[in-house]
């Protein structure tokens, strides 16, 4: 998706050897107009595929997902990472290493959210070491719900999560590709 | 707002004394739907005042703020509960006691993302004690900016944090207000 890869040009800055800050635009300060620019491209890449709802993680998948989901006319559910004292035990619950963050969390979705059968697309705002997805698809296949798409805005292929979502079968569509950081530079797909 | 207090009626569940689950289109599935008619709604109500940007906290905010930026066409700033690998130290920080979760944590905006002047719009879920809201706005007033309108989506009215706000001389307009819980029943103003 152009729009957005001149975006991550601008103003993506790459932390280290291999994080991409994109906290202007996508996962502190957030550019509305460009997530409605994402959900009619995620609409077209998935216009073939049956969505009942969106699934993404907290907190930063939730405004890009309810923004994409206007363009599918689903509702959206987030896993959340925190356990309130409002949320009871009747929840899918498994385990998942944050890259980003270096530690090991529980994310759960309550049971009522998760229907049997139900058709659910996976939206998060980046695709690193792939457990997060990996952690939501499970969430789905204890609902006994169907994973029918993954949309992601910006994939790290170098840390290759691609090959074992592709090998389950899902498809996988991200909106940016990023090959490498090198010298603090982006170099995309 | 009418259809959501209908809403609150219909599917609200309360737990305990003075917690209310709106788990099943608020805040944990979230009708994306409903989100636009309460972003229709607060545009209405704030239609005289300047909004510059919205600024929200992570992470049941984040959702509700990226739908109604689109009625006011500005972008959103969600202030950020965990410090991640990727944030530095040019922050604004303050601390808030959570009523449902029962801690206290701190709440902080990269410097960036707060400008001098700006005229910002706080939205959030639920107004209880008014502890996030106070560490909104003292963000804010660190950041030199100005708080020139709160949006509550349902408020606590019974947990007397609207007197505080108003003598600060900031616009609160809530689009459900709560006068108590009684047998399990929810009794809206």
């Amino acid at each position: 998706m152009k729009l957005l890869k001149e975006r991550i040009l601008k103003d993506g800055k790459v932390i280290g050897e291999d994080i991409l800050k994109v906290d202007s635009f996508l996962n502190h300060q957030v550019d509305v107009k460009l997530l409605n620019e994402m959900g009619k491209e995620f609409a077209m890449r998935f216009k073939d595929t049956k969505v009942d709802k969106i699934l993404t993680i907290e907190a930063s998948g939730i405004g890009i997902a309810c923004i994409v989901a206007q363009y599918f006319d689903v509702p959206v559910v987030f896993a959340k990472k925190h356990k309130g004292l409002n949320m009871d035990n009747s929840v899918y619950e498994t385990e998942v290493f944050s890259f980003t963050k270096n530690t090991t969390y529980n994310v759960r979705v309550a049971k009522d959210f998760i229907t049997p059968n139900e058709k659910i697309l996976i939206i998060d705002d980046f695709l690193a070491n792939g457990k997060a997805i990996e952690g939501l698809m499970d969430i789905i296949n204890q609902g006994k719900a169907e994973t029918v798409g993954i949309g992601i805005v910006i994939e790290k292929a170098f840390q290759n999560a691609r090959v074992d979502i592709e090998n389950t079968g899902v498809r996988l569509e991200s909106l940016a590709i990023i090959e490498g950081f090198k010298d603090g530079k982006v170099y995309l797909k």
